[in-house]
């Protein structure tokens, strides 16, 4: 397969589809909008997974496993949740195959093995959660429940997208019970706040904290949380949801609890999550038109050395000297490659770890070792420096803390620049069609407005910011007036 | 709930699950044949599971993702493999749901969005990665790929365990990719051997190493390789297999690579995996009719220390001390915890964690302060000591390896005192019936005798052991003549 990857300018969704495929993150599957997430891909969810692992069990909660299925029964429950997710769900009715008597080589799904009761391949788990929990939770001492669970869940959806929008994916989704509304919404603020800090300080992608607004809310939800980053081009993607799910699920399932009173109510609820989907927003937020640039505390592989051999005399004093580096990288704890595959030319090498993104690269040739210096380059920038070999380790460990930031800050000021406030409606057009990014604008409240100006731009609401600044206006559409701004964006 | 159990004696099988059940390593679900797997088995799952991720990694592999469902085409490719797993398939046929026209409140499947082909949910994952593999193999520099992954899978089962057999369950499964037959079937030999490490050296239970007879093979397999260990019933669990798969699904699925010399053949294939199942195993060779019996190594918790109060006065002391000892242990890797959950007494704590079966359990009062002691109890035997508290850490860390060596040699002590040798019919039945465990018996080499010696006794031949002895004998049914002894057993 060729390396060659598409620009921005010439294609944004090509190149991004490019920088998937080319850089081994993802490949296509013989199974419609369902796809393969290959090693090198699944390294970076491994990294991800692990940093929001320990910040969920640092928060108190744990892991657990419910079906991969839901009885269509408790599916349809929650009337609103089942509503939001019924046309997408894949759906279980049979359980065995038999021989097709017409051709002996094939297999036929076999009539008689037909459920009596339909199952739904969970697109979420609430239902199968709550159904469950409802054995669990007879008195304010069994409460909270802080429960999370890292599992695949299937949405069949018509149009798909590597990573952003497949038809499997794989995704965390934490289910908490609480005796209080008060604490409940305090759990829905704590845990959105932890995807805040994971996106912005470990995938050095900024995000702006908020609510949704009724339109874009959780089906099944009194308040959605969501974390919104920005992408280069101007799009915003949601890359995380926390809802506050008041009692819903518990009347549903009919889940009480006997507080210090003895007295029984409604048990409060909380679901947050985020997915696989984050990789596609980590890739469309930092890369560039030679590959894929990853954000070193979240790196696969955070540094790579490759020889730059002249001759068969110089392997041996190269080889040794980079054992040497090696072992001292790994020693403070940096994940460090030597690729000495002779089969393969330094040059090509080195576009194939700007390819994957790989944050530091240190080409080491014989020259360089008798002038105790080496070559450092930092993939964010490009940036080369001949660095003294005293101290190279440290000196790596620091460059990738500086990446870290700078990708962060570059991120950042992008996203800075592309919030515009716009007092009229054909600023507000003219801004999403010819800058993009967020569009502060006044809004009357209203679903049928939000529905109306989507219709007309494709724009959403994406969020009504937390801590809100509270300002007189008029909403950009109808001049009704408003409290406050709301941040709309065209989004993935 | 009631903590009672039932003892072994008086109803194995009931033991067994109120173990599960009153343990909180599982509950049963709403969905047939499912289980909900708690927190704190889960814990246990997730430890087993990153103690054999790094074995995975350490010996060259990686960890990938592929789709959940397999087209119904691809699924039937491999006909062993097809035919093994067509009686036990969930086939999705539908992609979406409606609202039930005769009752709002109700989803129906919709007709309409039927799919053109059905998907099957993985049973394992041999056809959805081979069909895959095709598109990354062309030359022998695109092997071996060394990929395992871990995920859920789905067996239609119609008579369920909790762990031991589940519609659902979660595993992993290697899957490789050879230049030739050798390094596929010292690849299969390799991960058994994995497998044995860690089923005796981290679950402390003692396996036979061995290949499976025709019957017992994997669908699509050549050879199938397995550890089997004894439960307390003295009945045999396969604990773990690795698959030599040949060429069976490079053809299948026509994977062919070019080697040096440019010429074409079809890529050689092995599969492994473990799964959930091993909990079930862990239970049943370790517990006691008080509850479970963890492992040091793989326990969700090491140790615990109850506190002793006797009135107000006594408690700033002995939570001090708690602290101190907390900090120790946690220093040398132990985890631990202190409960000093007011509202149950120190007896009712004793017997929570005798059932989960935390390994260590310390008692911690005023008056063992004082003289500078404490009691320590091991769970697996029960033992009581008084210990002095200088250096309390360092021989609780030392109690907890003596306990992992005392439960792996009480097992394989228990093991090995059963495995008899047979060398009549009537010897065989009365072993089997009356004694139970593995009985060492010659057998003619034939399918049709070992499906005779099933059909009469339930007894299957669970492995010929690795290097096993060469000794010539009659086969236990036919008398036809049989140069080596091989395991029978009935089995879970
Ligand atoms: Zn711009
Ligand atoms: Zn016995």
């Amino acid at each position: 397969m060729s390396k060659e990857i598409t620009s921005r300018e010439k294609d944004y969704s090509q190149w991004y589809n490019d920088l998937i495929l080319k850089g081994e993150l993802a490949d296509y599957s013989a199974v419609r909008g369902c796809m393969v997430i290959k090693p090198y891909g699944f390294s970076l969810w491994e990294n991800m997974r692990d940093v929001l692992d320990k910040m969920f069990k640092d928060t108190g909660h744990q892991n657990a496993y419910f079906p991969l299925f839901v009885p269509k029964s408790l599916f349809e429950a929650e009337e609103k949740n089942a509503e939001g997710f019924a046309k997408e769900c894949a759906v279980v009715t049979h359980y065995r195959l038999k021989t097709d008597p017409e051709n002996k080589s094939k297999l036929i799904v076999d009539p008689e093995a037909r459920l009596e009761e339909e199952l739904i391949v969970r697109p979420t788990s609430e239902a199968i959660i709550w159904n469950t929990y409802k054995g669990w939770i007879q008195s304010y001492r069994d409460l909270p429940i802080l429960v999370n669970q890292w599992a695949n869940v299937v949405r069949w959806e018509m149009r798909t997208r590597l990573f952003l929008r497949t038809a499997e994916f794989l995704w965390q989704e934490g289910h908490t019970a609480h005796a209080t509304k008060a604490e409940a919404i305090e759990e829905t603020e704590r845990m959105l706040h932890v995807y805040a800090t994971f996106a912005e300080e470990y995938m050095a992608l900024p995000v702006v904290r908020g609510v949704k607004s009724a339109n874009e809310r959780f089906a099944g939800a009194e308040d959605t949380y969501c974390i919104e980053a920005m992408m280069q081009d101007g799009k915003a993607l949601q890359a995380g949801t926390s809802h506050f799910l008041g009692q819903n699920f518990a009347k549903a399932f009919d889940v009480k609890f006997a507080d210090k009173d003895n007295k029984l109510d409604y048990v409060w609820a909380t679901s947050w999550g985020v997915s696989t989907r984050l990789i596609g927003a980590l890739v469309m937020a930092h890369s560039d038109d030679d590959g894929l640039v990853m954000p070193p505390r979240i790196a696969p592989l955070q540094a790579v050395i490759v020889p730059v051999y002249k001759g068969e005399e110089s392997k041996p004093v190269i080889d040794a000297k980079a054992a040497e580096i090696m072992m001292e990288l790994k020693a403070l704890g940096v994940s460090v490659k030597y690729d000495r595959d002779d089969s393969k030319r330094p040059g090509w090498k080195f576009a194939e770890y700007e390819m994957k993104g790989v944050p530091v690269r240190i080409a080491l040739g014989q020259r360089d070792i008798e002038n105790n210096q080496v070559e450092v380059a930092r993939r964010d920038t490009k940036e080369k420096n001949t660095v003294s070999l005293e101290g190279i380790s440290t000196y790596v460990k620091e460059l990738l803390e500086d990446i870290q930031v700078a990708m962060f800050n570059k991120a950042k000021n992008f996203r800075d620049a592309h919030i515009t406030k716009a007092d009229t409606w054909d600023e507000f057009v003219k801004v999403l069609d010819e800058k993009g990014g967020f569009v502060a604008a006044h809004w009357d409240g209203t679903p049928e407005t939000e529905e109306e100006i989507k219709g007309k731009t494709k724009a959403t609401i994406r969020c009504i910011p937390l801590g809100n600044e509270q300002e007189d206006g008029k909403c950009i559409l109808t001049g009704k007036p408003s409290k406050e701004r709301v941040l709309f964006a065209r989004a993935y």
